[in-house]
């Protein structure tokens, strides 16, 4: 009797991983390692710690709907203005949101596959049609995403660095693209990775692009290299305009204010963020290495992950490493994507990596 | 050049009250006292607090996208199935969810006015058609809204007892409202305000009631008595298959870390409860005494926040009263709504009005 809307009928609910202490009991563990979720091994600063702590007495007060203090920052760091910029409860919302801005049904959505998940099923819940453009070499095939493009295109979503496969494409590459796409299509370059990214042809200094080009949106998030996944922040920036709009969409305290709180501080520790960068780069370097000495395929990473192919199913070598204590994400086939850890969690790995494989 | 969707032209993005740090400092206060957004003036929990210190460690790691801590203790206590409870980030969020799950283009949905502002606001993102039905003697029109049904009606919102009048309807009412609508249309009964109810004939015992009626959505939330505002975390209670499918427009990880270990922690304070009611309580009866005492109307309330004729303009006693240290909502023509705060901030409340008013 009850209609739910059509657009809904084929999604499917967002099925997470068995929690830790789950994985523990069904396999009698004392310790279980996750590299499943591109979370950041070293944790969180301590300066955001202490910052939190300090704040707790605070919390049955409703958030700053306008994210003032965070916005600021940013935008003084930036060198934005903060009309140019809105925080989100994770770069999930912000998907959300911009969905919910632009796509109308029967509007075309160009994605790649394989690629962050939330831009498909946001797109179809609108009434949208995703039009895929699988990857090439793993890595975002642009000219494969303009040729795409018809008459009936709204919106074009693009990774760089890429999840999961950890790719990225260049700042040529990427002027290039932009050149090509009709402005009255909108871009949203999401770069949730970019500050792992090692080399120099990554587009680093690109928000001068939102001056160009007023179809441009740019998301970031401090889930990833910032550690703080657990409280959903992150923040967009594109012209005054498309941030007044998706801000229509928004509701009116969606950011809560430790993420808030975290955020701004976040923002101060830079030698946090630069020994994160190292550790990063050293464990992508010693799994590199290690996938090399046991003649492993894998794509080369700009994140904090690695798209590798383990040659046996990936579903598989889940269920094996799980069973002997560490999590990782199968992907597509015999494809896997493991976090970089710190080195005592990439030596287990590749431990118990050996240890599967020669079974 | 760019197009925006048609539905959102005309949404106005929220507008938030000035911070408290900015207040201070255009009228040079050194305090300033909060009466604006039903806050529990009595904070959090100690307990709550205590436990979010411990979990400050764990920042990094995303959360339990299935919240399965908080549904499995709710459960418990409710009686319920887990899968019959979905929690969100605040009561905002989970408005937008279940608009988007419902509500197509053309669509009517049925409200109240004045009530709360997310339930119009969703609708038109999703192109449905509002249909407001005025409050009588600032109390719901149960037999209006049942009048304004048509073979259009999707969904019909309730809030029980109301925001921002602090009204209630009876547990008959209700039934008697259920009873009359079609069972193909949604009904969602938000009880935000539950915990501050004294009235004997209010529905306390209501989760029966969706064994009953397939079509039934039942909202609650931490912002209020348990003094989560900060944080984001509500939840919801309707079938297993209304579950279901709000769960697939949900994002993976839309109730932070941080917001699940405190309302679990919540639920088990009992005590903390028990004095916030009595508290509100006393300062609904003090508040009572003094507008009776000045002769202002009022609507009766049965939350934590009192509907107050003041007899000038709204916009203005909310000017002076700020200029002098103290924030309330102005709502419409000459009525304002003050939350009930502690018994020195309802004084300092009540002397300032006093002062207002005489000058």
């Amino acid at each position: 009797m009850i209609k739910f809307r059509d657009e809904i009928k084929d999604l499917k609910a967002y099925r997470p991983g068995k929690p830790i202490e789950d994985v523990k009991k069904e396999y009698g563990l004392k310790e279980v390692i996750k590299l499943a979720s591109n979370e950041n091994p070293m944790g969180t600063s301590e300066k955001v710690k202490e910052k939190l702590i300090k704040s707790i007495d605070n919390l049955a007060i409703y958030p700053d709907g306008n994210t003032t203090i965070l916005k600021d920052e940013l935008a003084k760091k930036l060198d934005l203005k903060p009309e140019q910029i809105l925080p989100s409860s994770g770069s999930d919302e912000m998907v959300d949101m911009i969905s919910k801005t632009f796509i109308n049904k029967g509007d075309e959505v160009i994605m790649a596959d394989i690629t962050f998940p939330r831009y498909i099923s946001t797109a179809i819940m609108m009434g949208g049609i995703p039009k895929i453009v699988p990857l090439k070499n793993w890595t975002y095939d642009l000219n494969g995403m303009i040729n795409a493009i018809t008459k009936n295109t709204k919106l074009i979503w693009i990774c760089n660095p890429n999840n999961p496969t950890g790719t990225m494409f260049s700042e040529k590459e990427l002027l290039n693209f932009l050149e090509k796409v009709p402005e009255n299509i909108i871009v949203v370059y999401d770069e949730a990775y970019r500050e792992y990214v090692t080399r120099d042809d990554y587009p680093k200094d690109n928000l001068k692009l939102l001056k160009k080009y007023s179809n441009l949106i740019i998301m970031r998030t401090f889930s990833k290299m910032y550690g703080l996944a657990a409280l959903r922040v992150g923040y967009t920036m594109a012209s005054e305009e498309i941030i007044e709009n998706i801000n229509k969409i928004r509701g009116p305290f969606n950011v809560n204010s430790l993420a808030q709180i975290a955020a701004v501080e976040a923002l101060k520790d830079n030698e946090f963020v630069e020994s994160c960068y190292r550790i990063n780069k050293e464990g992508k370097e010693y799994l590199y290495n290690e996938f090399d000495k046991l003649n492993l395929e894998y794509a080369p990473s700009e994140t904090n992950h690695i798209f590798v192919n383990v040659n046996i199913d990936s579903e598989e070598i889940f269920i094996e490493l799980q069973k002997r204590g560490l999590i990782i994400r199968p992907i597509t086939g015999t494809w896997i994507r493991v976090t970089i850890g710190t080195e005592e969690q990439n030596k287990k790995f590749i431990t118990l990596l050996k240890e599967v494989l020669s079974n």
